[in-house]
């Protein structure tokens, strides 16, 4: 009988909660949009993830050093980036499918540039005398309409394929805030939607403390924060996500940028094999001329099979030197590198490879998961987390719980690996059910303390029953 | 010449900024308001007291499970816990030295209440007709000259000891953002102020994934927000900081809340000497009748002594059944642990051991710092930091830079130990001024790699030398 993806997906949500990997953030009080809370051994596996990837990209080598900076940054820098415009908050809603879409995603360079002006003029009116207000608005309309009349003549829905859109309603793609001791002096601030911009912005501070040489990169864990238009999917997305990104940065008239993106490639595929990422289930998608960002000379999505179709897991973009520059003009104060052979200022280019830490999460939960069928009806659940990551690396069984000598004995084998493993004490109920419950939280290793061990068999005393999860 | 304690501070500031530990945040465009981003020596050390902290409370012991919340949580969240309400937002500030209080916090429960009235009774009248907005603004005028005048009877200033206050003001403790894809449909929402309610949320959730029984602890680590009416002192107090919090529940009835209070202290006190916080310089603080909170029989604050004073570290809280109480009423959810023994419904007391990330930095900072006189005007600058938690563990010098087989050398005792240690390479200037970088972020140990290693001197072929940093 062939599994449908649907069930599949409700399989690995129901594991989640039943086990206390995750559940719905606030559930008491019915919850909040798609937000989510990791339990116990969610919350130790996301740990380990994040540990495994810090351990992998930064301590682990000579050629990164981390960063981490505060999630509300002077608002400038939003700017700057291009997060914060007049035009980049659009969004537009299929009548048909209720589907919403950013309107800037969906233009070309030159109608952008000629929507974006109008929404300018209009508010620059609005922001004048209040008799300008009626002429403001009736001009705010008038541009509403065009952008409808344009999209419903060139945009077919990529969801369900028709024209029949909305007019444009604003959105705050970021999530915005005021910092302030009173109500009367707060000033507005964002939270972050991307981790990557403070590497840009601390990047001078950060090579002249570290006295690291380019090429060089500097990554970053943290939270970050989106108002998604669609969130949903389970952990896929969420307005308030964490991410871990790097910023490589190098001399282009030394290191050429297409062999350190295939590097980083090797690098990024390296490490989702460690995890336990199902490289049968990944797609390296390069991105088209077009459709890449106008300052990318090359970008890959990682893509993955979800349940709910093939959709972005990671991303790796040559970003140029755009963003340097960007925070150069805007900030007035100097990014560039100066080279201790050649005694020239360069301004760095970057690639950047950026990946989610609760995709990574659903991606490996997705690709551990098993579902073994058994003699009659039983079906066992098994997890194949790798060691390195799973949340407990070994259970420790004594055979029955109202024997106190194999109960001590347990506990001396539970104290002794506790100092190098993540292990996990069980006495509850027969061990078959043990069994099955490790299975289902991913730990490959389960060790059984029974009679012989304590020298019921001479020749098996001081021994354990050590069960391998996948053998 | 005795050291002035502003010097101390200064200097660890400076150490900080110079050596990238810690940083204005957006710098490039003029900082934002005591923000503070960690480069690279300090992001790898906030990380290893993270770490240290959650594998110190969380991995190693059977009585305590991890929690990794949303920092969004349903507003309702707030309500319950009464970090929300109409007259906890007030503040009033001394004329003479500017200092800034909450007015809640220095009334007892009658006046609180009686003023809360008044200014609930006047926000109905202009949440009304627009009419009304003069009738409730008068309204409003008359208890804050109220409450200024309550203030300049009763009240002096805890800074200056004077008594001349300004009318109350309005102020969020919480920062407030907005959740929704478009601006009509968009709800309010707060970042939260503590990590520690979400603890209480999740109880019944975390208890049956993890099937503990009581006594246990919940913890978790992250990020809160508040809007401080004081933010200052380097990273002591910031809007943004990160928590590390555990709620210990336990049965009332079965579990003798003083000697688990005991219990925990001790806990605090070995993790306070484990990460290197002078124990000479911490004080435990038993805060007195009519000063805890209400619901609170026993509280003690950590405090340390700054430079800028002895001022709060660390909490540890007994707060009784307060919180659950409240979160069961609000929600209409059942709470309750049930005792497989007894088989009857509890609901658990709590104790809060809460501790800050960036207080834990600037402790441990301030207990490692040394200056050594040595001969003639020359100062080492030290951070005796331990081994545990220091960025860097071991620094790797081949002795002369030019020299292609000491550097190969270097390089291969330097892979060896990278699988097992934090450790750095370093060819840069002369040894001694690299000895002295090393000390200033707080290596404990310096491995040159010098002709003897390689068979100059064929008794010491393959030796190198290790040099203690604190000996």
């Amino acid at each position: 009988m062939a599994e449908t993806t649907d069930n599949l997906m409700e399989k690995i949500i129901s594991l989640a909660k039943r086990r206390g990997f995750v559940f719905p953030g606030s559930e008491i009080y019915g919850g909040l949009a798609n937000s989510w809370d990791y339990g116990p051994y969610g919350a130790q596996l996301k740990k380990n993830i994040k540990d495994h990837w810090w351990k992998f990209f930064v301590e682990s080598r000579d050629d990164m050093v981390g960063l981490d900076a505060a999630i509300i940054m002077n608002p400038k820098v939003w700017e700057a980036s291009g997060h914060v415009g007049n035009f980049a908050d659009y969004a537009i809603e299929c009548r048909d499918c209720n589907n919403r879409i950013r309107v800037d995603h969906y233009l070309n360079a030159e109608k952008n540039e000629e929507f974006t002006k109008q929404v300018t003029t209009a508010n620059e009116i609005l922001d004048g005398t209040s008799e300008k207000r009626i002429e403001a608005d009736s001009l705010i309309n008038k541009v509403h309409e065009e952008i409808k009349d344009f999209f419903n003549k060139e945009t077919s829905c990529p969801t369900c394929g028709k024209k029949n859109w909305t007019v444009p309603k604003m959105f705050s793609l970021m999530l915005q805030t005021a910092l302030g001791s009173t109500r009367d002096s707060e000033v507005l601030a964002y939270l972050r939607p991307e981790t990557a911009q403070a590497m840009f912005v601390d990047f001078a501070m950060i090579q002249q403390t570290s006295r690291k040489k380019l090429p060089f990169g500097v990554a970053q864990i943290g939270k970050a924060f989106r108002n998604e238009i669609t969130p949903g999917n389970f952990i896929f997305r969420t307005r308030e996500f964490e991410q871990m990104e790097i910023e490589y940065f190098f001399n282009p008239e030394k290191t050429k940028w297409e062999e350190k993106f295939d590097e980083l490639k090797q690098d990024m595929e390296a490490w989702m094999k460690a995890v336990g990422i199902d490289p049968a289930k990944t797609h390296a998608v390069d991105i088209p001329d077009g459709e890449r960002a106008h300052y990318s000379k090359r970008t890959i999505d990682f893509e993955f099979d979800y349940p709910f179709g093939q959709k972005e897991l990671f991303g790796l973009a040559y970003r140029g030197d755009y963003d340097m520059e960007q925070h150069e003009k805007a900030s007035g104060q100097e990014l560039r590198y100066l080279d201790p052979e050649t005694n020239e200022k360069v301004l760095p280019h970057v690639i950047e490879p950026s990946l989610g830490v609760d995709r990574a999460m659903l991606a490996i939960l997705l690709s551990a998961f098993e579902e073994q069928k058994l003699e009659g009806d039983d079906v066992r659940t098994v997890l194949h987390l790798k060691p390195a990551i799973a949340p407990v690396q070994v259970a420790i069984f004594p055979l029955l719980k109202n024997k106190p000598e194999l109960v001590a004995k347990a506990r001396e084998v539970y104290d002794m690996l506790r100092q190098s493993f993540r292990v996990e004490f069980d006495d509850n109920g027969n061990v078959g059910k043990r069994y099955r419950r490790q299975d289902e939280i991913g730990t490959p290793y389960c060790i059984t303390i029974d009679f012989d061990t304590l020298g019921e068999n001479k020749e098996l005393e001081g021994t354990v029953t050590v069960r391998d999860r996948d053998s």
